[in-house]
């Protein structure tokens, strides 16, 4: 492997100082004088008419400017995938579910502002509702969208191979059903939005949202007015695991008051918003039947999975098609038939979130592993290795997997919780156990939108980044900019980085779908290398040798073969302008991943993603008998991410899953009844703590991807798939209960002890 | 002539309604939380050393945050110049002129920071001072600067042809003194300046500044670190004229400060400080000999030029050579000698200003040839046309003169003012007179310092221009919009300029020179077309054609020579997009100007710069022999500009210019009594108001110089040239007396009727 510098280093995240210090400015920060601040009122019912509003005592409110109801709103429907947009950013005719927006104020206080959306008189002509997506499904079950009359709004029906024949030549045939809950992504920064209108009309939002380009596209089509009279700027965003790629009723509202107004005009989501109103993993209902040889060979796999997606689509067609392709890895499958169906009901929505749709898949094809190894007697670690995919080799799906760790991922995750010494060797009580997945780095080129950046070498050797790239606390920005350093062989203080700021920087599909070390960071390596291009035929033409003999490290341009016989970056750069080139040296890089769109894969087989990880999460567990309460001591997460750009954060990255995986695991739930959320809060609502986090152990397997930067690929969500099955197996492994709905409750430990 | 759409046109300046509406944002409009602001301490003596200052009093004033001397500052100097640095941020050893920076603070408010200074307690000890340029080159006289012991800190000695022998060979040789005074630039916005450092101890500075990139260089040297831990933004500017070229107190002292404090620090000059502390036109003392044949062919000019510098370099060495090398046009001039000279005195401090040294020296030259034309009876007009220079003449000076239309412009003008029927036909106490000039635009490559430019074309056909210029109120971007829209066949509207950001844009020298459509234009205009080549490309391939055959216009793409086959800009880009070509489609632009640099000069003859403006100004005057006040009835401004590209803000720099000029040559002077301002306010030193200006005609002569983006040439400076000589003639028409210093008060035309 070649020598690197900067890329492969433990740097300290660029803003790490500024975010422990507190100076880290997010949209809730930021202000403008004369700035109005926004509420929005929601609906206390499930499915209902709105049959009148009047905002007449709102408005006579005491510092209340303005207010506005669905009517006064362009007829605009938004949404992530155009052909399932079915939302408007205020509800008009009707509202879907508890929380779905219906008016919304702006006043001189947060505190007049909320006291006039209690004056509002809303007259509802309440609906049957629906809360159970299978009722939703039967013949005259209540309908949430009138285009929709069977609530299925979205569904996907793909095989590979033979699978009706794949079974009959299956030695043994298993059929389990699972169910997994729905989870809030919880962000530690709530949603918000901060907008204000120049005199040409143009709206600039500050916005906490992953994907500026998009949030720009979507914004401008609920304003109806055109793209480019619309500038999206991310501040530092806290946190989003895709609950801020929709588009907001505060998104659009900042913006729209503030063109009423002519006023800077914030709304900022409370907690309570966050649970109600934003977006929710998908609960789903799976049923899994798969075929095996004696032998362990894997031939067939049959999925029907049902995905409650509450009242809206939000990635609706996306997530039940990412559910089905993410699936055909990591292990060898010739046969598989996926049946899915996203189906509305009165309940808050589903969107994108860490994992997008597979984690719930991959519970039940993980947890059936484990019970299929134990009926026939293999290990659970010797069944997955039989059936690992291992690289190059062809895939039924026409995926091109061109690097995989997954073996190498399942032996270290084995090693790093000792499985053979514990492995139904551990006293009653306790257990380990495992779980493997994959995922795609960057999903597809998305509707052809591509990755941009710009690289400036400026006189004294400072280089400047611009890039579409948004980091909302996974460190992109660093990790891009230690690509770079590297590119240009510079120190990671040489580069001042600008990003995600739709009238600056060039286009980026955004975070979502693990894609943007890639996607990003390819399209600025090209960038770096197009401008240190320029910089070389400057110093060849200097030093009479050939451009592609020199070598840029250490802020050094030199020959490769004799390092002494060159100069300083400086005077590398002096002499390229003294050549009477024109400074500053720009370089320029795009990169679209060499894919095609899933949503297309429906109607032809390919290839969806430029690169896939692996990986393997081993867990040892704890059960208390007496109070069912389950202890998490150890994980193991191992990970083959290609190559760590900056190996610190993707520990950071493994870690943060493990937890994310232990409360989908053990304790998080977002609770309803008819409808109503009735823990939408922190309190209420049980994200692990620092008291539940066991130790964790991280190993990256690194294999050095050709498509990658500098060989990177995806560790953002691939790591959030496997802790829990691989909890819930080390449950079995611990007191002989098997689980196969989430979360594993005291309750239902107790529960299923004492049946037992 | 092409058909061009947006060039051309009598475009409103993009940021007009902001001005007009008072919603622009100058730095003063700027502020964040917990500001604080600062205040700088003056010295009351021309020439002292300081002994001791003490903070102690001023740092308990409360609100008061801290307080520096130029003791607790690095010890660097700047300048514009680096040759000739000679300053320090404050001053450290001692003071050279009345208002010399000795002290400074911050505080939580104004009033805090304005007491405190008044409790610094400083012990001078006073040095003899001297006030006038000749006895300061005395030997024996008091010495300024220790390094430069006669007081002379730059001076030139250039000779083309033979001087002495064309003397000889002259019929007549007439000499004459001429001198001028020092004149304010008085920018209706105060200097200001607003500075943050963030934690890894960048600092952002917001200035009232023309020159974002050289500012940012002096600002790092001054603080001592490197260029790229500063960020210099360019907000609203409210007119500079040179006068904002520099780097002020205000700039060190709001970074340092921030520096120590870590709050944001703002400092905002006086109107006084701006009078007594910035800079001012040069004065000068100018002996001028010509030599000519009978029928008016000019032989030989000699110079013998001493400027007023006061106590500092700022570009000393720039504006006299620039005094001598602008000189060289509009006229042909076979034999040249100019001997320039710039003095320290203890006074307020000379600098750039419209112009640059050359109104001063064009004004002796242009009486002059009045003079001369009188005493052999030639007519002034025909005197100027025999000697006008022409397009593509060899020139002694090596200058490569592309485009001229002088003749032209001599010839409008005076049709403009009635030339014939009225010069020397008007009544006593009316008169008419003219003046010629020329400019070049933009002042050689100032250190290989180029323009760049980057064109990014969005999804929706919006496109992005990201230039280093420095707009500051002359409407730069306007302009440089529409060069972009030109090129790539859209409307203004679809340009959108991020600009003057050393962190985000690319370099660019600044706005001096009159350089910035000719270089800013040129570089976006070729990014504007980089980016238009990768569209016709993409365009070309799906058509089946040539992209060469290809032209954009109106928001399309076609055919040259079938304009009916083609299509929208917008299927074009989905065209490029879906041909899997990486968005956005960007461009970039770098352009320096083929020319030396005039401080090189002095080794080296040759052209500096890419091209030369000329001008004629013609003035109708009427005097008040009973008050000796004279009233501009009337002015003519014909301007060769290449091509403007937008005529409405030609004009705009045209009118400007008359009402400088008139100020020049009628009420302006910076009085000073041993060093001191004596009329440092807008009530007591006289710019013209709307009361005094003029009817004015603007005329065009449009040349499209080879070298100018579609064109263009320079407007913003040369028109300044010659006014003040144009009116003097006029008065000498009305009234018989002829003046030869500046300004020509009422007080002066009394004195000399009564005389007469």
């Amino acid at each position: 492997m070649d020598k690197l510098n900067v890329v492969g280093k433990r740097e300290v995240m660029l803003d790490a100082w500024e975010k422990a210090t507190g100076q880290a400015r997010f949209t809730d920060d930021l202000s403008f004088p004369g700035m109005l601040f926004g509420k929005i009122l929601r609906s206390p019912y499930a499915h209902a008419k709105i049959l009148q509003v009047d905002l007449t005592q709102a408005l006579n409110v005491p510092g209340v400017k303005d207010a506005i109801t669905g009517r006064d709103i362009p007829k605009k429907m938004y949404g992530i995938v155009p052909m399932a947009k079915d939302e408007y950013a205020l509800a008009i005719e009707k509202v879907r579910y508890i929380g779905d927006e219906v008016a919304a104020v702006v006043a001189t206080s947060v505190e007049a502002a909320e006291e006039a959306i209690l004056k509002i008189r809303v007259d509802y002509e309440e609906l049957p509702a629906v809360f159970d997506p299978f009722e939703a499904m039967r013949p005259g079950a209540p309908i949430l969208h009138s285009n929709v009359p069977n609530n299925v709004s979205a569904s996907i029906r793909k095989e590979f191979g033979n699978v009706a024949r794949a079974f009959s030549e299956s030695d043994v045939v298993y059929e389990d059903t699972f169910e997994t809950q729905p989870v809030n992504h919880s962000p530690l920064e709530p949603q918000a939005a901060l907008a204000i209108v120049d005199l040409s009309g143009k709206v600039t939002l500050w916005s906490s949202t992953q994907i500026p380009f998009f949030l720009r596209r979507n914004l401008a089509t609920t304003l109806d007015i055109p793209e480019s009279k619309v500038r999206v700027i991310k501040p530092k965003v806290g946190g989003g695991f895709g609950q801020k790629i929709d588009l907001y009723a505060k998104d659009f509202c900042a913006a729209f008051f503030a063109m009423r107004t002519g006023k800077p005009v914030k709304f900022v989501y409370e907690r309570e918003e966050v649970f109600t109103s934003t977006r929710q993993r998908h609960p789903m209902h799976i049923q899994l039947k798969t075929g095996m040889k004696k032998d362990g060979t894997l031939l067939a796999q049959q999925f029907k999975v049902v995905a409650d997606g509450g009242a809206y689509n939000s990635t609706a067609p996306l997530m039940i098609t990412l559910a089905c392709y993410f699936i055909m890895l990591p292990y060898r499958l010739e046969n598989l038939l996926f049946e899915g169906y996203h189906v509305y009901t009165n309940k808050p929505v589903g969107g994108a979130m860490r994992g997008h749709g597979i984690p719930q898949v991959r519970f039940a094809v993980e947890t059936q592993l484990d019970m299929i190894a134990e009926k026939m007697g293999i290990d659970p670690l010797e069944l997955r290795l039989k059936n690992a995919f291992l690289a190059g080799e062809p895939h039924p799906g026409k995926l091109l997997v061109q690097s995989c760790g997954f073996s190498d991922t399942l032996v270290k995750a084995a090693e790093g919780i000792e499985w053979k010494e514990k492995r139904g060797k551990l006293p009653f009580g306790r257990g380990v156990g495992l779980a493997g997945a994959s995922f795609p780095s960057g999903v597809s080129n998305m509707s052809h939108i591509s990755s941009g950046a710009i690289v400036k070498i400026e006189r004294d050797g400072a280089v400047t980044l611009l890039t579409g790239a948004a980091d909302i606390g996974q460190g992109a920005e660093t990790v891009i900019s230690q690509i770079v350093a590297e590119e240009l062989g510079v120190t990671l203080e040489d580069i001042r980085i600008t990003a995600a700021d739709t009238e600056i920087t060039p286009l980026d599909p955004g975070t979502f779908g693990s894609g943007v070390t890639l996607r990003a960071g390819n399209a600025a390596k090209m960038a770096a290398l197009a401008a240190k291009e320029k910089l070389f035929e400057a110093v060849a033409e200097k030093m009479e040798v050939h451009s592609k003999d020199l070598e840029a490290k250490n802020r050094r341009i030199y020959m490769k073969d004799q390092p002494e016989k060159g100069m300083s970056l400086i005077e590398a750069i002096k002499i390229y302008q003294y050549s009477d080139r024109p400074m500053p040296i720009i370089g320029r890089g795009s990169y679209l991943p060499p894919a095609k769109e899933p949503t297309t894969l429906l109607k032809e087989d390919g290839n969806f993603s430029p690169a896939y990880s692996f990986m393997t999460q081993a867990a040892e567990v704890e059960v208390d008998t007496q109070t069912g309460k389950i202890k998490v001591l150890k994980m193991v997460a191992s990970h083959d991410c290609g190559r760590a750009i900056n190996p610190m954060l993707v520990e950071g990255q493994l870690e943060g899953s493990v937890v994310g995986g232990m409360g989908q695991a053990l304790y998080e739930d977002v609770i309803t009844d008819k409808g109503e959320v009735v823990n939408p809060s922190f309190l209420d609502y049980g994200i692990p703590t620092a008291m539940e986090v066991p130790s964790i152990v991280s190993i990256e397997v690194e294999t050095n991807d050709p498509e990658g930067p500098f060989g990177a690929k995806e560790s953002g969500e691939g790591t959030q798939l496997a802790p829990a099955p691989a909890i819930v197996n080390a449950i079995y492994d611990a007191i002989g209960v098997r689980f196969k709905t989430l979360p594993v409750t005291p309750e239902k430990v107790l529960e299923a002890l004492w049946k037992k």
